[in-house]
């Protein structure tokens, strides 16, 4: 495929470096900063496993990025040049028209400025009609929004041109209908940022309390739907229109220092024609749950509250932990759960990875009666699986209540050998899982001795359980013929 | 634990109902519009299957709530009560003066007002000090977020009980400094909104390219970062300091109609202090990449740039469909991915189950070689696993590439054995699985022969595979000294 030209390897010309190896293509860049092609490889080389989990194409390759001396030199060797110079007009201008001098016309070339108009950009270049505005967002090589800005010479062939390529490097080009200073997510972000410092400035939030007031709240909504969709959902089955009328009086209100346009009539109409694609309301419960969980291993934000959550939900429902001289119930059974919507695949019954999933949180509820908690995991010891072996028995569907029992086969130091059953109402089997686990030092990855309290706890079980008899999926080797 | 109060049943009071009954409260509502009952009931009922994804704390159940003929029988029942009447302040006061003349003196209300002054709300009571604003976001039963505003009168003791209150129903309680019309974040989405306005007032972009413009960029990193956050991330190794001296004087820049504040040294200082508990910059990659991958399932911004992308890729790379006469790879190679931020374990190693979840993958990788597709499930076929024998080496982690090699040990008409091995980029194994797989009628749930084109593919793999060692890993038994 054709040669991406990066002009300036700052933040902005790293990103791109990032997005376009990513996607497959040749780069060629220049910077005139001293040691700039040293630091754009290792930008490139600290960003390159995030772009690999978002999904190379074929022949991506750090190693087809290739260091030039000048931007002329990048305007003969690419097919489509990125112009990504710190942002000030004056230098800008002056490296697009050093661009325009070198590169045959067909070539079109791209501006990163956040917020410069194209029309002034391009008035120094002879061929201006290829000069365009193509602002990325910060990381580059992550977050999918590209402002594509034409200047009043631009031609539309140029706008679809850096449009198709963008969005062949997996971006989402978004073209803004009239060129103004900001373009449109700039502005919204300055808006923003200005009430921010004005709250800030009267003291009625710190800055990390602007944070929090963004991330626990709109910012989780705004992963997922802007602020018309949102709006729009705020007015309940009336949607927009009724939004509009109702809130509408608020725009008056001295909530901020922006006065609000007028509301005509047309303004009122664009707004309400524009929520015909917007999703249902129940997805949003949906995609606000998966971003929740999904802000969860960052311990940011929603995230955090919902882990914090999932902590006192599971300190409220653990079986007691078990104190030397208790019975043991043989066999245990500490867990009882339904199968969740999620885990149904195509053919609307439990897949067959959350059998598993369901059996992990038997044994979670079984760590918690021999002692293993947080605390436990915390100071650096866990369990992990050495071997699972499963006996699929029946299907088990959405919403269907499952039941756990537990059998302890053997322990040793640094050995759990366990045995689930999984029961539907009626005590019947659905599933079993036989299962190794071994006790390790979570910092080096070894096995180590189970702790003292533990270790007791589970020798009391064993004990209790040496007279069960052992289950007949205990064992099984596949393939044998039953 | 004690009851909690509602007067107003609308979203955000049945948004409030949802979030308590579900951390287990007993809940006492009331709201005067005919039907409202059962409009309340209807709207518990739609929410629980989110309530409960979220994870519902002991004894939680719709049955818990209580309708009530009016504010005084909520204020004698309740031990905290959230008003949620209409967003108007004559409404709001008479119902506040209703519930403080009923309420035992230490029943905390809290007025679910948006943006009214608490001062104002509160001065119809004869015991103000108990009254306080609490300001939740839509959905109630999901969105972290309460702003707790107090008034002049409000007593600390007040401020204290609401916030412990809202903590334990899971939420983020943010105490604001100084009592502002609209608060906080309902100041900056309506900053935002303002300008939102104007562009598509001046025809810069319409309202759903003002959405785009959120949800493909900003509002990625909003659903994890706040806006200092933000824009110390922007200013490099020099953080927010750097960002506020090189982008300062972009305040002055025509892009918004909002007169940004002066920047004092104070305001500076403040800024600038606010980002030492900052996450750092690597942690931002992960958290957008989870929240992408979030996305995905409702196709919404970024979710749906991610999906698109993956579809490009998956089409660039996929195996073709085993044709009679093709050579088969001895073993299979037919499915990569990568360890997915939510298979994820508070180890920060891939869950167990999901070791059997990208199995699944590559089974049905498998399956499209051989021919099974939507349309072979359609018709009433599928292959069921009946048992599955999981030998685990190595940890995996959020990000980490897996590849997978297939080797189909034995087939006859009703049953196929087969072997996975889950391999890290050096080809070292992770996991292997030996499986048991059985070709069933998926409208009676019985084995049934595999259909002839999918069966030749199977034999004629099965053939290829015939030469390859056994395994090591197959035929395991549990508990076998190795």
């Amino acid at each position: 495929m054709s040669t991406f030209g990066i002009v300036g390897a700052g933040a902005i010309g790293s990103g791109w470096a990032v997005r376009t190896l990513a996607a497959g293509r040749d780069v060629v860049a220049t910077d005139h900063a001293p040691g700039a092609e040293a630091k754009l490889r290792a930008a490139v080389d600290r960003a390159w496993p995030a772009a690999r989990r978002l999904g190379l194409l074929p022949g991506a390759d750090p190693a087809r990025l290739r260091w030039v001396d000048d931007a002329a030199a990048v305007a003969v060797a690419a097919s489509f040049v990125q112009e990504c110079v710190p942002e000030r007009e004056s230098v800008k201008r002056e490296v697009l028209a050093k661009l325009d001098a070198a590169a045959p016309p067909q070539v079109v070339i791209a501006s990163s400025s956040s917020g410069l108009l194209p029309t002034r950009l391009q008035a120094d270049c002879s061929h201006p009609e290829r000069i365009v505005v193509g602002h990325p967002f910060n990381p580059v090589y992550l977050l999918p929004l590209v402002e594509v800005v034409a200047g009043e010479r631009t031609s539309p062939a140029t706008v679809a041109a850096a449009t198709a390529t963008y969005r062949a490097l997996g971006m989402h080009p978004l073209v803004v209908r009239r060129e103004v200073e900001g373009y449109v997510a700039d502005r919204l972000q300055e808006a923003l940022w200005r009430e921010a410092l004005w709250l800030v400035t009267r003291g009625v939030a710190t800055p990390a309390e602007i944070d929090e007031a963004i991330v626990y709240g709109p910012g989780l909504r705004w992963a997922g739907m802007g602020p018309a969709a949102v709006f729009h959902l705020a007015g309940g089955d009336g949607g927009m229109a009724h939004a509009l009328d109702h809130f509408g009086p608020g725009l008056d209100l001295p909530w901020t220092d922006l006065p609000p346009p007028p509301m005509t009539d047309e303004l009122r109409a664009a707004l309400v024609d524009a929520t015909a694609g917007t999703p249902p309301a129940e997805l949003r419960d949906d995609y606000l749950l998966a971003v929740m969980q999904a802000l969860r291993p960052a311990g940011l934000g929603g995230g955090r509250t919902v882990a914090e959550h999932e902590g006192r939900r599971l300190a409220a429902t653990a079986p007691s932990r078990w104190q030397p001289g208790d019975q043991v119930p043989a066999p245990l059974e500490l867990y009882r759960c339904r199968v969740e919507p999620e885990w149904v695949d195509y053919n609307l019954h439990m897949g067959e990875s959350f059998y598993l999933f369901a059996f992990g949180w038997a044994s979670d509820a079984l760590f918690r009666y021999v002692g293993i908690d947080e605390g436990y995991r915390e100071a650096g010891h866990s369990f992990y699986t050495a071997e699972s072996h499963i006996t699929y028995r029946r299907e088990a569907a959405s919403g269907d209540p499952l039941r756990f029992t537990t059998q302890v086969l053997a322990v040793d130091e640094k050995r759990l050998h366990l045995f689930h059953a999984m029961l539907d109402d009626d005590g019947d089997e659905i599933a079993t899982t036989e299962q190794m686990l071994l006790h390790v030092d979570t910092g080096s990855g070894r096995t180590t001795p189970t702790l003292p309290g533990t270790q007791r706890a589970l020798e009391a079980i064993a004990a209790a359980h040496a007279a069960l008899p052992r289950p007949t999926d205990a064992g099984r080797v596949i393939g044998t013929r039953r």
